[in-house]
């Protein structure tokens, strides 16, 4: 079931049911939507770019194109600008992969400083909201030729950010969170419906390890103390039903926050491709 | 626009679109499930069946052959039933027309015995209740081979549906319904979001027409009275907002019912694709 076209579409899936679960604290789901950007925004995302997403099930280089044609097709199909760029950044090397850590790991090694450059054109046509690179300035012009004249790979870049960025962690790190959303996605849908199984593994991520989106927006204290709200919000539980009003009342507040935890909502959609790939069904 | 690749992406979204429009009287929507098909078997059965529909974008004959192969997709992907039998059966010769009601209809006019018989198969897997055909018996294991020897194409077999079958009506005058959705959903999408615009329209096609799959499950009088309902549900408005709460329980009171206008949601689903095609945006 590897074939290019079977990946494709379970990374398609990935991203519709990611976004369908609720009550999916802080980001937009079938029950909310931001001012800009809503539900249907990001079910038009997942379902037009299909084509980069075989083309990466193809591919055994090229990460950094791939990334910018994924971010590309995405604006195409939709008026609500970024829906998944993180999605992508992830999603790509594991497409490349079949869904395998150890050959995605292999894969984002091996990238070039020319993967870095159209990483950085994803950027910008994306418009997503970042720390800045140490090194790099991304709102600099001539960061591009810098990188080709110092043979700066995307994996070096990813390095720079992988203490404060999940992603990029994901990336110098062996996938191994995304593997730990896809054990637990799986295992929870053994005895509990999709959606719920979606929410409760976010809440648990969420609650393990501080959101990138929210660190960015408003610091590292933030991230935290919204890691220490799940942690509360889950304690104890071993289903969604039995906790749902403490979901409802969290997803409430982040959502007048303006806290969304968009990076953890990444891992859950690398989680549930390498779930269905797997061979998880709905 | 027309590329094969892009026509079924269309044809998903249009299936995707469709089925998290919400309230949606009587159907499965983002808030409803019915006990053995949820909403997330619907969005499973839309992305896995991406194959089929490229496949249908490049072909000119073979409709029946295609429509059996998007039911056996459809049930590969999730485990929740038939979920879009009447949708492929419309959507499968758009896709083959490209979206032209002019080509379709010269499609399904050059349909064979072949075709027939391949559309029986797919009948039997996706286990559609419908009306028996009067001349040939779907329950009848030898319905086949008097299609072959009698060589009833499977335009005749529509013809023999038409007066009580909206996607058999469809196939034989013309696609006129569906291209009446096209434009008033891509009209309504002008003032309205594209949910509110799928809902009223859905609201508006089930006013006009009793729907198939009511009169299938409960006779030709309850079909009409849930067109009568409905008409008077959308009496006098303009948008969505004004009325929610009279199609909310209206909603409520089919699904008490089992009253699913299925069909109806089929045709939304063809029109939805169509205005895709021709351009319309979320």
């Amino acid at each position: 079931m590897n074939d290019p076209s079977h990946l494709a579409r379970c990374a398609q899936l990935a991203m519709v049911l990611e976004v369908a679960a609720h009550p999916k604290p802080g980001n937009v789901d079938r029950d909310h939507d931001f001012p800009d950007t809503t539900f249907e925004h990001f079910l038009a995302s997942a379902v037009g770019t299909y084509p980069v997403l075989e083309e990466a099930a193809r591919s055994r280089t090229g990460a950094g194109a791939l990334i910018h044609a994924a971010a590309e097709e995405s604006l195409r199909w939709q008026r609500g600008g970024n829906t998944h760029f993180g999605a992508f950044v992830l999603l790509i090397p594991l497409l490349m992969a079949a869904g395998s850590k150890t050959q995605a790991s292999k894969i984002v090694l091996d990238t070039t400083s020319e993967d870095a450059v159209e990483f950085y054109r994803a950027f910008s046509i994306a418009n997503v909201r970042i720390d800045s690179v140490p090194d790099f300035d991304l709102g600099e012009s001539n960061s591009a030729d810098r990188i080709l004249e110092d043979g700066v790979k995307l994996f070096d870049l990813m390095k720079l950010s992988a203490d404060h960025d999940l992603i990029a962690n994901e990336w110098v790190s062996g996938f191994e969170r995304t593997n730990w959303c896809a054990d637990m996605i799986t295992k929870k849908a053994d005895t509990m419906s999709i959606n719920d199984a979606i929410v409760c593994t976010f809440l648990r991520m969420l609650a393990e390890t501080p959101d990138t989106f929210i660190r960015t927006k408003f610091g590292r204290d933030k991230s935290i103390e919204v890691s220490e709200r799940a942690s509360e919000v889950i304690r104890g539980s071993m289903d969604l039903a039995s906790i749902k009003s403490e979901v409802h009342e969290f997803d409430e507040q982040l959502i007048r926050e303006k806290a969304n935890p968009g990076s953890t909502a990444d891992i859950i959609i690398g989680g549930l491709f390498v779930a269905l790939v797997r061979g998880l069904r709905v």
